[in-house]
């Protein structure tokens, strides 16, 4: 057993999965579910993601050796806080929020010295279906997971190796980055893919949609994911995001100066270039 | 036994599982692969995708019922023409090629009428492997094909309705257009999504590339595909992408405007219009 005590602040798909990879790997003796609708809370429990649960953070948190706060990107912060009030000051806290930055700078630093450590993590792991009857024990195995120190942490300190082998023994490989080099990274390999999917999905008639095969599938797939979710996503990111849009619509334009032309030779330069870079990465 | 002799010309992904399904399905007595290379012969007939094999497209064709070109895009009238010259007036010529209108124009109307009949086809079903050993006997079963009759030719003539019922038995679904609609509506779900999705692998900077995550992957996976084969789409059918991708263009630059104003709203709406689109589609 690695942990004793591990409380779940929000029970969908993420947090649903750590509860459930705990239970299989064995790596604690009670994972407590905390959130605000019991049925949800009802239906982990009966799924075997989590040991209890509770409406009541104060008493979900009380005994825990970690917290997870599982709940949306936006909420995260102040449910970082809710568990501060309430939990010891050796209780370790991470997230699972999609962005770094200002979740790092607002829950970690001098202001919260004297309380329990909060160190920042991403789990790349998601998908189009949420909530818990979508958790999976293996989520996160072979997955990646980024653990983001923030200024007055380091990767070294065992507040912040704990959290990465807290993931790494849930099957994820970990990543340690400053919460700025993972949003401007993570706007590029995966908040500029959705925005990219998103709009071809949008763009395709409703007509056309019969003649759509595995191609407009694939690249539209993660246009079906949860729509609040993303638009925090985005606003939370939106200066990475732009950068990354202002640079996606530049290339773009390239291709189509090309296809005005009808220059196939460099209709063919920019598709390999493409492919290369495809290719670099496993299917 | 729906056909005695079916020749195919061009072994590779599309020509190879149009043999293997022929067999499997046992369809046709004869199946001669024909093809310059002949290691991709020797490779086609020993995984058991055709019956016999020849360089040579005079011979090979000379006995065929049908004859199906699955050559690329821009090779498909040539050897329209030739395999023309050497089959019987009785035999049925169709081919594989992703766009309709030049092909259609060239291979069918009143100049070729004593000839044997070309009936167009597109089978929507590829992927980013190619060549014989990536053909499947099932590649067709629950895809579509569209038919694409020439101008002087309906959806009812008998040649169009055998073509149709060829690829039906191979297990795919048909659907008549005429050439100017597919490639209409073709630009729309099959080449904007390629293109779309090499423009997005071709931004990502090598460095970012472990961080990409099954959405990435998703989103970009067509990007491996033939440079060739989709640079000769591109110029195929120029005009339609160009539509294509403007109206992309203009629902992407919508959506930056909302994220510039941060005009949470706005991104909502139109992440939600993306989705609903994508939802109407099974995954």
């Amino acid at each position: 057993m690695k942990f004793d005590t591990v409380a779940i602040l929000g029970v969908g798909l993420l947090g649903g999965s750590v509860g459930a990879a705990l239970r299989d790997r064995k790596l604690a003796k009670r994972i407590i579910g905390i959130g605000r609708n019991e049925e949800t809370l009802a239906t982990a429990k009966s799924l075997g993601l989590v040991t209890e649960t509770t409406t009541d953070i104060a008493e979900g948190v009380r005994t825990a050796n970690l917290v997870v706060v599982a709940t949306p990107v936006d909420k995260v912060v102040e449910h970082v806080q809710q568990v501060r009030q309430h939990c010891s000051a050796a209780t370790l806290i991470t997230d699972c929020g999609s962005t770094k930055r200002d979740i790092v700078r607002l829950c970690t630093g001098k202001a919260q010295q004297e309380s329990a450590i909060f160190v920042g993590s991403h789990p790349l792991a998601g998908g189009e279906k949420s909530g818990p009857t979508a958790a999976r024990a293996d989520l996160f195995d072979g997955r990646k997971v980024v653990v983001t120190p923030g200024k007055d942490q380091t990767n070294e300190d065992s507040a912040v190796q704990t959290i990465a082998e807290f993931w790494a023994a849930l099957g994820a490989t970990t990543y340690f980055m400053t919460p700025a080099e993972h949003d401007r990274a993570l706007a590029m390999t995966s908040h500029l893919p959705h925005v990219v999917a998103a709009a071809l999905a949008k763009v395709t008639p409703v007509a056309d949609l019969p003649l759509t095969a595995t191609g407009w599938r694939g690249t539209t797939r993660v246009a079906a994911g949860d729509v609040e979710l993303w638009t925090q996503i985005v606003l939370s990111n939106h200066d990475n995001l732009l950068k990354s849009l202002n640079k996606y619509q530049q290339s773009l334009s390239q291709f189509i100066d090309a296809v005005e032309r009808q220059d196939a030779r460099q209709i063919r330069s920019w598709f390999t270039q493409a492919k290369e870079r495809r290719d670099a990465v496993e299917s």
